[in-house]
């Protein structure tokens, strides 16, 4: 298979291109480098089967000369910002709904049916059912974040059903792992560097958020593919929720970060069930469709969250990035 | 109040304008004349309250101008070309979702806070439960237009969640009455006036549609947003499904028609139970959350489609529009 993934250089386009090259895959890696980290495609660079096309999803007949002689689409760039979103609007819209639509477009143009998409639990609002299913009642909207994600969900959709697509979408909890670069353990671990004795936590730490170790997510989306459930099914596109079968309190995980590192910091909470506008307080996502597959989670969030936290202690060079 | 009405040349919009006008309102309207139609803003521009604007809604500084001063904003400006969507797929993303976007962010530089916008029960994909609830579960999107508006509506969700505006989303069934500019009484009159004898009928005849009459329509959006919902609930956006409390075959609507006109065509169904792709075989919305509010139809779905057939008979020349 000759694999295209948008956002190659980002946290999960980059181990999604590591593992396709290491199965014998070749692949064409698109980003714009606008979050992006080159050191994150060392590896691949060094594989004859990899190939780096420097672009922006905004820019149509870039992508789509791009994309050109590829089999399958793995659609992963995206502003993955969900607190700032209110500090500028347009940006969702943007790069997730418009840049999915020209993903889409660029697949049209060039005869390529199948898309793998990284959507968020996100799109849930506050849900009304915990664990929530795939099939849970229509949500209302509560970030932009998740709206764009929502609208490209849609147009996937849109595009399975009249053109023919095959669609895999996939609603992500936060992914957790080597080569993370933003999210609670990235800030906790950055405050902790700075200030050993102290550490600001938004909210009131009693948020419940499940998380998935990024090889799990990525042995979970080659699965599902693999198995070909759009090709089969009524709708040819097909939602997956993907996280671990558990959650844990904001508090746990700090308990966890900080027994690893040897701490015992004062923990100022800024209060309130929400960390920021439109933070959800309870993420917890059904993920028995999944499973039903054969797939399983092989680490824990603990795990997970400790993975990460080693990685970022050797590569403390990325929190300077931000 | 002084209102802005996007597509105000529109059916809907314009039908809106004059009730607005007829109550002492001050109405600001807004249209590109792509598929507005002057002579219906014949009776709004005799009113010293009503002043148009000529302008596109992909024009974001002349939007936000226009609605400088305005209390709330009815979003009715669309590309409600539901069947075409797939020959020209990034028509329904600039018309209905940018706009939609632009729409907000005007209101958001003018202070406005306040916008009714027109979904459409599409947004339910073919439904899993029927009479359909607005909190049915999370669908799949079926076509361009309603991936569009379900975009749309999310944007306007968490507009609401994060700058504090209040939404009211209604998803309408098709509309029908006065004004009527397109849909199947439309496209089954113009046949029939050029061939009284024969009637080309799309999909099989058995398709199963809801219908609103206008004024009905008018009166459930005016009644829902005067009674406050979205100010007072937890999520200060709310969702009404609008339709009538029944619906009919694609052949019980040819014998009102045929009846009516004194006609009896020999029919050719085009088969399928699908008029074209995309197209739902069945669409009936549970309107008990709008009933609940105290509104109800004055129409029935026959009398909203012989009040149409009468308008087009006195107005044939909308039929040399399109």
């Amino acid at each position: 298979m000759k694999a295209f993934i948008t956002g190659v250089a980002g946290f999960i386009g980059s181990s999604m291109a590591d593992r396709l090259l290491s199965h014998g895959n070749a692949v064409v890696g698109w980003d714009d480098f606008s979050t992006g980290q080159e050191p994150f495609l060392e590896n691949a660079r060094r594989d004859p089967h990899f190939r780096l096309v420097r672009g922006d999803n905004l820019d149509l007949p870039a992508l789509t000369a791009a994309m050109a002689g590829c089999d399958a689409v793995f659609h992963f760039a995206a502003n993955a910002d969900v607190r700032f979103g209110l500090e500028h609007p347009a940006k969702d819209l943007q790069q997730n709904t418009v840049a999915t639509f020209h993903v889409l477009e660029a697949m049209r143009a060039n005869g390529i049916k199948t898309i793998a998409f990284s959507s968020t639990g996100s799109v849930y609002g506050e849900a009304a059912v915990i664990p929530t299913p795939e099939d849970a009642p229509f949500p209302v909207q509560t970030s932009l974040y998740a709206a764009s994600k929502v609208a490209g969900e849609g147009l996937i959709q849109a595009y399975c059903e009249g053109y023919g697509f095959a669609g895999y979408i996939f609603r992500f909890v936060s992914i957790l792992g080597e080569r993370y670069t933003h999210g609670h353990v990235f800030d906790f671990y950055r405050q902790l560097l700075e200030h050993p004795d102290h550490l600001r936590v938004l909210g009131d730490g009693t948020q419940r958020k499940s998380y998935l170790y990024v090889q799990d997510c990525l042995s979970a989306i080659l699965h599902v593919m693999n198995a070909g459930t759009a090709r089969a099914a009524k709708h040819r596109s097909q939602v997956y929720n993907l996280g671990a079968p558990e959650y844990c309190r904001v508090t746990d995980s700090i308990g966890w970060i900080c027994e690893s590192l040897g701490l015992q910091p004062r923990l100022e909470f800024t209060g309130g069930e929400r960390g920021w506008v439109g933070d959800n307080p309870f993420i917890f996502l059904d993920t028995a469709k999944v499973q039903a597959t054969g797939w399983r989670a092989e680490l824990s969030i603990r795990e997970g969250i400790l993975r990460t936290l080693a990685w970022l202690q050797k590569n403390e060079w990325v929190l300077a990035q931000r």
